[in-house]
């Protein structure tokens, strides 16, 4: 028998979380959940931990798994949680994939498969393999420039024809064109998510039904100010909280990646550590720049 | 003394005029009037004409010249023309600049000169002889796929600052995240102007005061539509209109480039004769589609 | 005291072993064997096993720890064996790279981490940690396509001094003014190879000591021959049988990325097994293809 | 009739001549004239004038024809000019090739149209406009960088075999693959030409039978040497040669694209005035640095 499909809703913002590590690349689980309680008492609407943000492609599947863990049993279904699963690779997607519907993720993302370039029957064996063994409503997520080839609206159609546990898409192609696309040919059907904090605005603007944010880690209420000002039809006013959330994204380039958001917490009093190599600590500098950058806009204001 | 700066405001749907061509590649000029009363009738707020959907960047320059005239003259004031002068030369784009001036264009645009790609002192350089000869309010067109590099918000600042008649920027970069923060740094300032069909209601959402549009050459009521829902606050309205606007330019990829636009004004009832080469006509296979994909959608309806 | 500077030489042909897979996605031992007989039989002057063409970059490191253990104990000490141990993840390349050491490997090669980014600092940082813990000569690994951004020369000069166990790098770039480059600037002191089977002749004319070649796993005689041919000064031959390298180049673009070279070897006789998923194995036709295009090429001999 | 094919052989260094502008942007002609001889002194085999070295794609028409009399009539015949025709327009260029063919220019080359990128079939409807009017052995030029496409091997096989005046291409794709590819595609009914000078030694190894040079323009010796020393089969000498035409090429990078070309000559004796815009002169920080660049290599050695 055809398995049935499965779709899987969820609006405003997700916050792309942060996983707090230790020097030893450990999760350090009380900051791990302090984070989560910060994300929760400021309007956060999901979770989508272990991703591009999360440090997800590169942390060892058991550190992932532990994470995970965390994260859904710190939630407590208070708000949906989608685990990324993604890797290179399908076995090790698979693996985790399991693990994560056994303890109880809402949903999962799947990072189209990196270094190796599947083409389309590649991607539908991918996901398709990853889909019915976990049996959970299951997103693509689409990101270019660290995947090296783009997951089309066409392809999304490919894919989501051929797996029916498909539930929607994350696009971080950072084209709104392309969003507005998933959004005309798959919206009803399918969940559209947007990403890339530039356009949080216009991905609401197009008509995503989410965004997931990495910038909400640090300044939670700032992207859920912007999603409330466009469902009220503030268009002015959500544009003018974009142009603040834009000053910090600039500010945040102080640094290489990750990092800057991590040292930024650590800044307003919520230590979640460091990032593992080959990502980097910053320079004294750097974080001079970074500090001064903040305390400029005035957005060094402390985590209760 | 120092040159006072010029500023410039247009707002709403701008047309990117075809240019009307004989088989001789000469101006069509009792088309292009037709087309512009048509235009004028159906709520377009202003020309930008010889642009890279006018033919403008590889027709002889006295083409050019007499085409410019036409317009000037047949729109007679009622709204605002914007001559676009930009070659890959320094003295010919100050040639046309002049001209445009003297025949009573209100306002200027210039490509980034393509082919040779001039660094930032260069490009200052090349603005400031155009704008400083011609004295005319100046539009910087930013074009990154067809000109081969792109003007950054930080580039734009630098010509903008080093030349008094630059009076704003037409981006055609398709990147929401640049529009926006060029409305964010220069707006009030300087006229950002959004381009690419793709993104009218985005462009007007980001903070763009005006849209050059392609397709309203063929379909102006659509994209003013666009504009007027987005003016009303009404956001699911525009979104819908986009998408209906994205099925068109879907149909209009059956033919290279701009021949299927010409083609499908003359499927309408005006003839706006054809492309010169390197552009080419559409092989009766490609008509056969353009036809079938626009009766599907119900657009064929005939200009008065 | 600072660590003494690393060096390690290797000349000619070295074949990027394919890992031949069962359908568990576990290492065909026997097969794996036999393919390194077949080369050694036929000139190979080195093997580079688990990089691109050896599915490392997604085999689990379980498996590419057996796969290593196997090349290292079936070559013998006969020829060099340069293992490839790098991922997008510090912590797992030192674990790979600690083993390679241990089983004898006679130089590592890492990858520049991928999905991540790094800057170069995080380069220097990666490379550092990988060096002095394994201290075995270890090769970065060049691969922008897949990697995701160029290590250009001056990159790999800053990694280089910052990092005593570097004795080379191998650069997939595809460009030979960059290859000729690091010829230029670092041969002497380190070891450069060159990549991609269209480039053979080319590397060894500008300067490569020696070629990485997927080709010569199921065609190694016609990559010595290129390599001899440019040894003892005949261009022209050189040419010609880069030539041929060439079309059979075009021939197993008949299936997708690894799958066709797997799949010859099978045609030939050796049983190298199929490819993990995300890769996928061929369809029907693709398979009839690339039969027919090699018995055009008449190159469909057994190996013995 | 069906029109015969039309072939045309050259062989060794052509130099991409520089045009010696004087402050009106009017060609010096004494200028042009002295750097022709100085050529045809020191072994080059052919002229490619008024190309992207010779700022042919932005003089005016009037100023490329001028320029063109002056390079064949100085010349003499003593070896071949082929005049570069292209630019982004068909009757532009068919203008630019009867004057060429008129005047008595050996053959003629085009760029692929920029700004407006033709599909195939476009590129075809160019190039046999250009090539019936003018009926002169025709090159096309591939220069994907500034042309914004490249015309890949197949796509020139579609071109040469709908145009009977192809004689050639000259391919600015600075991959070798591609160029081998051509080599071995159409070696020997066509003529292939290289280009790039950190690819000199690299063209004439995969086949290119001519390099058309910019640096020639200033060390004719230089890049005549590395031909020669290809042609004796010695690769060891050629090769150490192209190093110092890599370094020199880093050197000219001190200023912007053609600038240091013509200021270099100066430093040597040979005035051949300035760019025009919107190329620009340089800075003089950036002569200086030039100056001391030149100087640490001995190369500032006047011209006779």
């Amino acid at each position: 028998v055809k398995a049935e499909r499965l779709t899987f809703q969820v609006e405003g913002i997700v916050t792309a979380l942060l996983t707090p590590l230790d020097s030893d690349g450990e999760v350090k689980e009380d900051a791990l959940r302090a984070l989560i309680d910060y994300q929760l008492a400021n309007g956060i609407r999901g979770f989508f931990p272990l991703g591009t943000s999360g440090e997800g492609m590169k942390l060892p599947l058991a550190t992932r798994k532990r994470a995970a863990e965390i994260v859904v049993s710190q939630t407590g279904g208070k708000v949906p949680v989608i685990v990324h699963v993604g890797t290179q690779d399908t076995g090790m997607t698979v693996d985790l994939a399991v693990h994560a519907a056994d303890i109880g993720a809402d949903a999962l993302g799947a990072v189209g498969p990196f270094f190796y370039r599947p083409d389309t029957l590649g991607l539908i064996q991918h996901y398709r393999l990853v889909g019915e063994t976990a049996d959970t409503p299951l997103f693509v997520y689409n990101i270019p420039d660290n995947q090296g080839y783009n997951i089309s609206p066409q392809r999304f159609g490919a894919i989501a024809a051929g797996v029916p546990q498909i539930a929607g898409i994350k696009d971080t192609s950072r084209r709104i064109d392309q969003l507005q696309s998933l959004v005309h040919t798959f919206g009803g059907q399918y969940t559209v998510i947007g990403a890339s904090d530039a356009l949080i605005f216009a991905n609401f603007a197009a008509g995503a039904s989410a965004h997931i944010s990495m910038l909400s880690n640090v300044y939670p209420r700032l992207a859920v100010q912007i999603y409330e000002a466009i469902q009220r039809g503030r268009l002015e006013e959500a544009r003018q909280l974009q142009f603040q959330a834009m000053d910090l994204r600039d500010v945040f380039r102080a640094g290489p990646s990750i990092t800057p958001y991590k040292e930024a917490l650590k800044m307003k009093g919520l230590d979640v550590g460091t990032v593992s190599s080959p990502l980097r600590v910053m320079t004294n500098s750097e974080v001079a720049a970074l500090r001064s950058g903040l305390q400029a806009l005035g957005r060094l204001e402390p985590i209760p």
